[in-house]
């Protein structure tokens, strides 16, 4: 059992592009991501995704055309089988709460 | 699907004590507590039990005599069947991640 700093261990990211887990919590886990970058296009079929903000702004796209854009302390949860993409608006730092070793299905952009 | 803002959620809450689900993400939720208090000494036999603080400050003391002292963006675990208590020092605001309906069993003080 150990305290974890969030803002610390992101700081301490030096690629452009980096996504730990940082605790395990039953069956799901709570992930660091620090990026500058915009993701591929796709969908977590049997799991939800809950995403917040640490720094930064994120955008988070849906198929439909609908963004979501979160700055600190703002969260949204995309529900499994949801196509998405999450977009850096310069460097961004966020949280993820989801299914530990969740599928991950990687699909084209949409029409 | 709708943005969350978890401190404008805070900021409207008038009571001394509020802890809600926020979010459902798979079979487990985000709860959003909001106390000045002190919490009775508990487990959850079945369920880890993530903190992270948003605002003030949490002590999270546990029964061999350890305390977490959390500030904002500072996270512990707690394992399933580890007997703790939350303190808040001040007006405290913080997540869970946990299982939906996790079971409680409060306790005794420590010896």
């Amino acid at each position: 059992m150990h305290m974890v700093d969030l803002r610390a261990e992101a700081a301490a990211v030096t690629e452009r592009y980096r996504n730990q887990v940082i605790s395990q919590v039953n069956t799901s886990c709570l992930r660091l991501a620090v990026f500058e970058e915009t993701y591929a296009w796709h969908h977590h079929p049997m799991a939800d995704e809950l995403f917040l903000v640490v720094e930064g702004l994120l955008a988070i796209d849906l198929a439909d055309g609908t963004t979501f854009e979160l700055g600190p302390w703002q969260s949204v949860t995309i529900p499994a089988g949801t196509v998405h993409r999450t977009r850096a608006i310069g460097r961004t730092v966020n949280l993820c709460f989801e299914t530990l070793g969740a599928e991950t299905i990687v699909v084209s952009a949409p029409a």
